[in-house]
């Protein structure tokens, strides 16, 4: 069992959580800001403390600050404290009792309707906006913005999770916060102080080899059964019932029903105004 | 003429850069890491020294340490340092010079071919693949990913920017890396020391108001001319041809032709195993 380091551990106990290998022998270089995303780990329970002032203002000043593609800055975010309105969305996205437990719960939207807005403000066409391309940008500018913000969260001693479970009912989401068309919800983002009472661990990764390919893409098939092996060993350490990556994996793939939803992502997408051509 | 702030200014004075406002009221906290990721700026000009060793390394297991949606890490990254390589794929990418002039060019990639492989492996179907909902989750992964390996490059002094255009040719990107079925390259990053001959600004973003939202969706038309005179005086001071925000946007959404290729993006992913049902 391996001591669960935080951003204050060295980068080579941080390696070796994350991916339960040796680090390379390479000397890595290593500083405050690298220790802490790797030291990063998803929360799903928070004490009730608010989130502090100010801190939301900061995350998303570094949010801001991330690139955007052709500084188009298509995204914005939701910031929801209402205990009510948490209550509902935790419903909509897939009845998950951390959301509603969470100060502060953002939703991050994929927003082309400022630059429609733009064009219409100048009576110009738009007609890029209606490619799937668009649609596909902004969902990267609105992830790099999110992760910035995750970083900034974290480097606060705040927790954080991601919620895809948003994508399950866009429709309704897009109601609850008053999205306009041409937004959607990509992914919710729980934020609040971890409860101490239940501390999680860094999750083991696949190797980097996995991952990372040198001028051509080279197959990982061959770095699967060792991880299968190590997820089976950090989910028992984790008094989870054993499962192996791959069964993991196959288990939400299998059909469009695991999907919860989101099998529909298109047709909602269209409904919401992005055409996807 | 704002001076130009680095990660070691304070976060007020980056703020103002940033915004081109005074901070708000409120305390805002603030850390090396927060510091850090607001005094980003992309840098299109490297000197000739090569990425230390080690540095990718640290970076990509930054990268690793991301969220990932289920933990299906549904990414890969191609590192191409061969000058000829990247000379073809600057050529594909825009035809733009400092693709081929950075020593690193990392080309990020959704990848849902590992998943497939991971169903083959034990005979299982894998239809959710086969949905919109897939792709648009890979996105947001490998978008998480890069981030994060920004951050990570930044923090050791180097600089980066994306290229968007690695979608404006996917067909042929994918064949010049080998790249498999079910696998696109999303973006690409340039990574290197940044040429202090050309040093670049921090890039004004919309006020904060116009992007985040409490509770509800709030329209942001009203904070645009004020950030298109922002953007037209921060060009005139970087000495590029006056243009404000509007003007630019207006310019790459008018039509199909703007896209420069990436209109075709539905066909190159569905082309490429994407079914995006």
């Amino acid at each position: 069992m391996v001591d669960a380091p935080t951003s204050s551990s060295s980068l080579a106990d941080l390696w070796k959580a994350r991916y339960r290998q040796p680090p390379p022998d390479v000397a890595l270089p290593e500083n405050t800001v690298v220790r802490g995303l790797m030291a990063h780990r998803s929360v799903r329970a928070f004490s009730a403390a608010s989130v502090p002032q100010g801190t939301l203002e900061a995350a998303i000043a570094a949010a801001q600050s991330a690139s955007s593609s052709c500084n188009f800055q298509a995204w914005s975010v939701i910031a929801v404290t209402d205990p009510q309105r948490r209550a509902r969305l935790a419903k909509l996205a897939g009845d998950q009792a951390f959301i509603a437990q969470a100060p502060l719960f953002l939703v991050w939207v994929a927003d082309l309707s400022r630059l429609e807005h733009v064009a219409d403000a100048h009576a110009q066409p738009h007609v890029a906006l209606d490619y799937l391309e668009s649609f596909t940008m902004a969902v990267a500018d609105t992830s790099f913005a999110a992760q910035n913000a995750a970083a900034a969260f974290e480097s606060f001693g705040l927790g954080i999770v991601y919620v895809g479970a948003v994508r399950n009912h866009p429709g309704e989401i897009a109601s609850e916060l008053g999205l306009p068309p041409r937004t959607v919800a990509v992914f919710g983002m729980c934020v609040g102080h971890p409860d101490r009472k239940q501390p999680t661990a860094i999750k083991p990764r696949l190797p980097q080899s996995a991952v990372l390919h040198h001028e051509k893409y080279a197959g990982s098939e061959v770095e699967v059964p060792a991880y299968d092996a190590t997820m089976m060993q950090f989910r028992a350490e984790q008094g989870m019932s054993p499962q192996d990556w791959s069964t993991t994996v196959i288990g939400r793939i299998r059909d469009a029903k695991a999907l919860h939803g989101r099998d529909r992502l298109r047709e909602e997408l269209v409904r919401r105004g992005f055409e996807l051509r």
